[in-house]
């Protein structure tokens, strides 16, 4: 027997409805700032228990504070998909970012209940804790145990008060000795999907709502010097300069220029700075960093060796030096391709083509990749696709449309598991 | 009667051995550093006058700091031609800059003492108090004064703890009502010649030991404010930012391509900085200075044009807000081209075809060129033109042979007169 499908227009009120409830909770008076373990936290995981055990969900909440619902199948021993997202939040950030995909399957839950169905397989609905990395410098702290790949060293890891993840958890009367525990065994998974907002301008500029994730990319950091020699910036000619920031200032334009024109590659200098520079005085020194992703790591690494084969390029032409440090690489990370099609064929059903689009930023998708089949979709963003801000936004038709999309997917699922 | 002429390489060594005695007064230990009024200023300033008045000179030092030696001429009301520099550093400078151009004259004037000889015209060596601004942000304190330039308004500027000047002079007992009766009357003056380190690289790459200065470079600074669109490093597709880092690296190779290629002028972005830079966020705002200067303010001002109508083309494309904002403007200063001509003619009656050069830094001489007919000549420097830093050299040799050009130029002076 298969879902009845929900009308137009059904579901999108009520996601909006729980998101902005949801927010009402924060550290921050005037902003949405919600993170790991404060007050606030609690409270909406309080809430999230409330709202899956409303929705027909068995809840529980796990020692690292993610909150699980479990939507039971029709049928014994069924395996189980899972579904969800995070509910942290950076500061001062949006209401959707996470959230929408915690809400987006508890509204069809909740008319999955209302309507007396179930599904030839368990669902779970996974509102992971921590994904933003704002309290403590981990990120994906939900996923990573829920994943397995929950790191021991993370325990030491300190917030701005100097206190350590352990203590933490200690004083919430948690063993961090048996996080392990937490692991899901991959033997009664179907996969994990996960509803996110892009994040970015790519769906607005092509007039679309939903975008199917084909990857997440993997970065790589370098934190770049530049050393040139310093001078009265009157009295040495040009051509005898060895200007560390006119040096810098190409070597970010090669790198503008590298990163441009392939699909998911992107490269950003997101920090840059000379030193205690002066009006009057020739820069002797420029720092910058690098952060270069793209979908595959093959394609990020050619870019990576090619801006700094540029860079040291650049100062040898300009006589100056460049030193590269590596802070961090991420592998890309690729989702599952049968999920990918899957959800493709439910937004074509519902008569849209959706954007094939990688994600630049991690998501807690990447961990559970490692799990299980993993896939992901995009909601379109408006305000020029702007997120981790208060002005990050989506439409009520937007975010039905990627509740029936969801809903199609679980129909189809359903389908092949009754034939 | 002429002066005896010295032969070679008497002057050097006593001008190095000076330079050395100078510098073993200093606020910082292990640096050169002697600001205005400070215990190490004063030293040198009383260490001066006993040097004058052992060089034959009459000797005092007026209310700013100036310490000012007469060698009077052989014949009563006689003019008087000005020779001098500055005896204050930067932090941590050389022990050349502006004290050469103290003591080159200083040991002509020892020469000329101890074999009885007096000119025609009376000399004044003018050791200036302050010319850096490094303690109280004024610059040329001492000439300001004695060009008849100073502005009272410098009386309320502050050092670093807030003290105005006007508190530290009278604290010294000097009348700050009455300082402009420090201005020279421009009728008694033949002119002022100021011998400098070139403080750059050109007579180095030029194997030249000595320049006429055609004239002092006025420079025009602005800041400059890129405003963009900050975004996520990972989720904005390349074409779709806004990004104001590379926005100002591309304005800042369209300075220095501008100011490359013509002879007297350069232009440097001394200061950069992208505030609150994170590494995974695209830039949204970008700050960076410029400063550009020219033998003639035509040349100046022609660049400075150019230069913000690309910044605004720059803009124009990428999407992003340019702001400038004009926040000095010092004139150029034309030098006595009579001078200029009598000094080159000394040089090369030595052998020496001296460069030409424009002065891209300030000197006391901008100031004494509103007084009286000005002049400059510039020392090379080694270590690759570096000034403003411990490692700023000059050779013996070079010290010796700008002595012998002003002694040869006094004696040309003294010969016209005469006649």
């Amino acid at each position: 027997m298969l879902p009845n499908q929900p009308g137009a227009n059904n579901f999108g009120p009520r996601i909006m409805q729980l998101a902005d409830h949801l927010a009402q909770w924060s550290e921050q008076e005037g902003a949405l700032t919600v993170t790991y373990f404060s007050q606030a936290h609690k409270k909406v995981a309080a809430e999230l228990d409330l709202l899956l055990r409303a929705a027909g969900m068995e809840a529980r909440t796990d020692p690292l504070g993610n909150v699980i619902g479990r939507y039971a199948a029709r049928v014994p021993n069924a395996k189980t998909l899972l579904l969800g997202s995070h509910y942290d939040t950076v500061r001062d950030g949006g209401k959707y970012d996470g959230r929408l995909g915690i809400l987006v399957p508890l509204v069809l839950i909740e008319h999955l209940h209302r309507s007396g169905q179930q599904l030839p397989f368990n669902i779970e609905l996974l509102c992971f804790s921590e994904e933003e990395g704002v309290r403590f410098p981990i990120g994906y702290l939900g996923s990573q145990a829920i994943a397995g790949k929950f790191d021991p060293q993370n325990l030491d890891k300190t917030d701005d008060n100097g206190i350590p993840l352990r203590k933490v958890l200690e004083e919430a009367a948690v063993d961090v000795n048996s996080l392990g525990i937490l692991a899901r065994d991959a033997a009664d998974l179907i996969g994990y999907v996960e509803i996110h907002i892009e994040q970015g301008p790519s769906l607005l500029a092509a007039n679309v709502p939903l975008a199917v994730v084909t990857g997440i990319a993997g970065d790589v950091r370098h934190r770049i010097a530049v050393t040139g020699e310093a001078g009265h910036a009157g009295t040495v000619a040009m051509q005898f300069r060895h200007d560390a920031a006119a040096a810098a200032a190409e070597m970010i334009l090669a790198l503008e220029k590298r990163c441009s024109g392939q699909d998911s590659l992107v490269g950003t200098v997101g920090q840059l700075v000379v030193p205690n520079g002066a009006m009057n005085v020739i820069p002797g020194r420029c720092e910058f960093s690098t952060d270069i992703r793209a979908a595959t790591n093959e394609m990020r690494d050619a870019a990576v060796m090619d801006v700094l084969v540029a860079c040291n390029e650049i100062s040898r032409t300009r006589g100056v030096k460049v030193e590269a440090t590596e802070v961090l690489r991420m592998p890309a990370v690729p989702l599952s391709p049968f999920l990918q099609e899957r959800l493709a064929a439910s937004a074509k059903r519902l008569g849209v083509e959706p954007l094939l689009l990688p994600s630049g930023a991690g998501h807690d998708a990447a961990m559970m990749a490692s799990l299980c089949e993993s896939a992901m979709m995009f909601v379109r963003c408006g305000n020029g696709g702007v997120s981790h801000s208060p002005r990050e936004i989506i439409t009520e038709d937007d975010a039905d449309f990627a509740a029936r999309v969801l809903f199609d997917f679980l129909v189809s699922m359903a389908d092949e598991y009754d034939a």
